[in-house]
């Protein structure tokens, strides 16, 4: 028998405003659609939804950047305002001019702009910050839903990641609660009986990945799917999952391209 | 109604050997598992049994290394047979040390010892080299299963991929056939009508990231997948298309990291 992995996308979520309650969209969405749940499932979300919910949308008029903010706007020829919001999620700043805006979030995610983010907002002056505990939302997310559904699943929020060495960008994880972000094949034999010696697979940016395939990225409105099937998941009820996912510049055997 | 993509694992194919007809076993193993093949599946199939039916099986016994394939291999501490197969299939150095050796491939990929890989290989001494020419490799499998099918597929061959930024690996792209491997959302209104300035998704390797969700990575024998109900895929006959997803020095953003 064929092992079948599904991607089902919720498309009846509709517009998600400040304060709303996402569990709750993704449980109405899922009955609209007559699927239930199931223990195992994967939820995947789409950070948007998140920011949005959990009222990280920023008007930038409402902003006043300081000093620092206003000197890379000028370095990288953007909005000081928006600069200012950028700096406040990031505790590094990477690369700075008029090519790219590249740093370490807060969180640990190296990415673009902090993450911040002007499509699918509305508002011409309203940008989405990351979420500020993208793990927290998660579980809460994950314990919402398990409470109303009895069924035990796991959740990911997705977020749209622009990568070194390729071109285009993939869904990658930056906050999940429920399952081990990383399969360690390491110590395993291979059918040959070889000791694996690197496999190390980052399951959970393959699921966010994998999401996409029916979440997109424009006007679709598909900010959410239950990936069902997967055998390879480990679940787990620990915190703070996504540091799982962070490589440190000690540990990036990239590093040195320069 | 929910938009649904399905990962088959075809995990009927067995033990590869040199010069097996990769296209005929796929055939063979959907068949066994009475799944028929549609118009617009995607399937991917992993690099290693691609390379092995491509006979780019070494055993690096047979090898007598140059002199600059010595001096790295001092400098990397690792086999000079080893890494004298490596610079056949590089065109650039990019790191190469006792932590790590990072080249540009032949064909344009940063990744580790060229692909160079030890696991799933019968023999000691024996290594599977990538492809040769991978998206003719998926070129070919694409028209065998056509013809014998009747069916419009495409293919995508996948290999594993030690990412900057982050931890653990991902499946990528190597070599494909019959999709577009990124989709362009820009010059696209998002729900509010603002116009999408950066999203550009590199789809073939969402794609590749997506089956190893059934495909695994060590023991499992399951070395293809068919990706199913995508509606988002582009069909094209254009050739050379895995060098859509290869950025250059020049135009990568995250190059100025050091």
């Amino acid at each position: 028998m064929a092992e079948v992995v599904s991607i089902i996308g919720l498309n009846r979520i509709g517009l998600v405003k400040p304060h709303d309650d996402v569990s709750q969209l993704i449980i109405d969405a899922a009955r609209a659609d007559q699927i239930e749940f199931m223990n195992h499932d994967v939820i995947v979300v789409s950070q948007k939804i998140v920011s949005k919910a959990d009222g990280r949308l920023v008007d930038i008029s409402t902003i006043r950047p300081s000093n620092r903010a206003k000197s890379i706007a000028k370095r990288t020829n953007k909005d000081a305002r928006v600069i200012e919001l950028i700096l406040r999620d990031s505790k590094e700043i990477i690369r700075a001019d008029r090519v790219a805006l590249v740093v370490r979030t807060r969180n640990g995610f190296v990415c673009l702009n902090a993450g911040l983010d002007k499509s699918n907002v509305q508002g011409q002056t309203v940008y989405a910050r990351l979420p500020n505990n993208p793990d927290k939302s998660a579980a809460i997310i994950k314990a919402k839903i398990e409470k109303s559904t009895g069924k035990e699943v796991a959740v990911i929020i997705a977020d749209t990641y622009s990568r070194p060495n390729r071109v285009g960008q993939v869904e990658y994880t930056i906050g999940l609660a429920g399952l081990e972000p990383i399969i360690d094949y390491r110590g395993q034999a291979d059918i040959f009986g070889y000791c694996l010696h690197y496999k190390y697979v980052a399951l959970a940016d393959e699921i966010a990945a994998a999401a996409e395939l029916v979440m997109g990225q424009g006007n679709e409105q598909i900010p959410a799917a239950i990936i069902r099937g997967l055998t390879r998941m480990q679940p787990t009820n620990s915190p703070g999952l996504s540091k799982k996912l962070l490589l440190g510049k000690k540990r990036d055997i990239f590093y040195s391209i320069t």
